[in-house]
């Protein structure tokens, strides 16, 4: 229960998944039914695959998602890292149908806040909710926060295709922004109408489309003008900010022509504003040190949270990067722990 | 005829569009056609507008394209542009059935070679080749090398929909290869299975579309082993390498385990390593010198080129952008004009 004794500055892990039975059970029939999404490539694998099958052995995540408080907390201790910030993994429950997506976010909510309960020191949770019924949604995401004392939202990106500039996804918008709790808006495979040339080569997961569904998702809310209706909201991205970082420059010089010459709607700030006003992102998956460096001197330290992406990135080499990559101490604390702290109201160590 | 006096290193811009009449009345016809080409945004906005119409003075883009040696010229003087290296502009002759494509290709690079010969040290070019008939295309890219000493080629991106990963191409691929010059892949907006949720708020274009798409066709390219088959092929891309720098640690590392666990071919060479032998890029349409710093650091000064994006991008901003960014005099050299020299095979200055 005590946090794990490294001698270092904190190490808050901010994009690690999790499941519960119930959910895993519920993809497998997914996976088993109809459907032309793009996730039952990678989801089929994870969730509907044997040990006899080729490369399960070497794919065998589902246990580590159904694990948290056994081997999870025992690799953490061995490589220092202090807490795990747990979320549902991709694709959430975004691929049920309204109501039982209703009903598995509320019990993975439930089995969240238990084991965030009973080890206060190593686990934060954010919570799931169904977009695709907005307005229980509201309600789950006022009960998780308000009741379960829970730290934020996880979004797997689309819901059947739709993207949160959809005013249908308002009410869920509208209730993060009051409760004042970030929406982490994780990758899952593209949507119907971006998968084309991502079926083929692998690449319709972390290797590529993952980047291209959530980077669209969230230029496509600043371009929209969301954060115009709703100011104070903060979304969360992975991946390096799924390269906006590296893109901010273009996509702010042709936004504000785009908007002179009527191709894109007015909104009251610029792109570069909004992503800096509006947005945080985390290291998961991308253990760089060029391209740390280049976010933190982009966006500010304050911006920038650790990440490891367990278990679908291994936890020794995520520790090593943030270990020896190029920062101030600084610097170091506030992407290690201080922005995490901040940002998903985590109580400071003792 | 000589090269602009600024006493200071060597400039030559390595994404200059030009069109020419005849390809310009053909895209309004295909603008005015049936198709459901998410390119008729913008090349319906540039092609088939008039004075009159809402946005056509600041978007007037067709005068810069069908000018070339009267106001670029002056321009180019004025700011201490040496060199541009024209290119016939997005989307090229790939919207045109593929005899109509190969006809005004074979004219486009005509009147190019034309243009460079009156201005050999001002003005180099790019050929365009009709990739949907790769024999014909495969027989121009040898006549515009060999006969009209041009420096490379140019695409824009998908044909129909379909990418340099098919082999239906692969002649063009060929050609290139054993011609040892360069095919500068430009954008145009993305493919109709990937334009989905693109068709929004001025998405369909530069201001995203555009590196989705280019990027999608580069990662394909190394993914599906095109660089095993032709392993001596150099491809260009623009707009900072269309952030493919910025994602190639998760690229290489998911592509690496994609094919561990057979999600994707097995290859010769890694992502990171196909990316730095095969690929150089350049600056256009991306002002930023934290990107330029990183892509330098990323790839070595000697795989990027400096770019202005001319008449898209204003000339001045791009020529102060590239004399204050924070290179080194060797650097420097090699950015604004060695590399251009030696990948488009461009006398140095004398």
């Amino acid at each position: 229960m005590t946090g794990a004794t490294t001698g270092k500055v904190r190490k808050i892990a901010t994009e690690e998944a999790f499941s519960i039975p119930e959910v895993a059970e519920a993809l497998k029939d997914v996976v088993r039914g109809p459907s032309l999404s793009l996730d039952k490539l990678l989801v089929g694998g994870i969730y509907d695959s044997k040990p006899t099958d080729e490369g399960y052995a070497k794919m065998s995540f589902l246990d580590g998602l159904l694990d948290v408080e056994d081997r999870r907390l025992k690799e953490m201790d061995r490589f220092g890292v202090d807490m795990h910030i747990l979320s549902l993994t991709a694709p959430g429950v975004q691929m049920f149908d309204a109501d039982t997506a209703t009903d598995l976010a509320a019990l993975a909510n439930d089995r969240l806040a238990e084991i965030c309960q009973r080890h206060p020191t190593r686990f934060a949770g954010l919570a799931s909710f169904a977009p695709h019924s907005p307005k229980r949604a509201a309600k789950e995401m006022e009960r998780v926060i308000v009741d379960l004392k829970l730290n934020g939202f996880i979004l797997n990106s689309h819901t059947y295709d739709e993207y949160l500039d959809d005013q249908k996804f308002w009410p869920a918008l509208e209730a993060a922004e009051a409760l004042g709790a970030c929406i982490y808006i994780h990758p899952r495979a593209a949507s119907y109408g971006l998968k084309g040339p991502l079926q083929d080569y692998g690449m319709d997961s972390a290797m590529w489309g993952y980047g291209v569904e959530v980077g669209t998702h969230a230029v496509k809310m600043m371009a929209a003008g969301v954060f115009d209706r709703f100011p104070k909201l903060t979304i969360c991205i992975g991946h390096m900010g799924e390269a906006i970082p590296f893109w901010l420059w273009r996509i702010n010089f042709m936004n504000s022509r785009a908007q002179v010459i009527g191709r894109a709607p007015k909104t009251e700030l610029s792109i570069a504003e909004y992503f800096q006003r509006n947005f945080v992102i985390t290291t998961s998956g991308v253990e760089d040190p060029l391209a740390l460096r280049y976010s933190i001197d982009k966006l500010g330290a304050d911006r920038v949270m650790w990440a490891i992406d367990y278990p679908y990135q291994p936890t020794e080499p995520a520790v090593q990067f943030i270990d020896a990559a190029p920062l101030s101490d600084q610097e170091r604390a506030l992407v290690c722990h201080q922005n995490a702290e901040r940002i998903f109201r985590i109580a400071p160590a003792a």
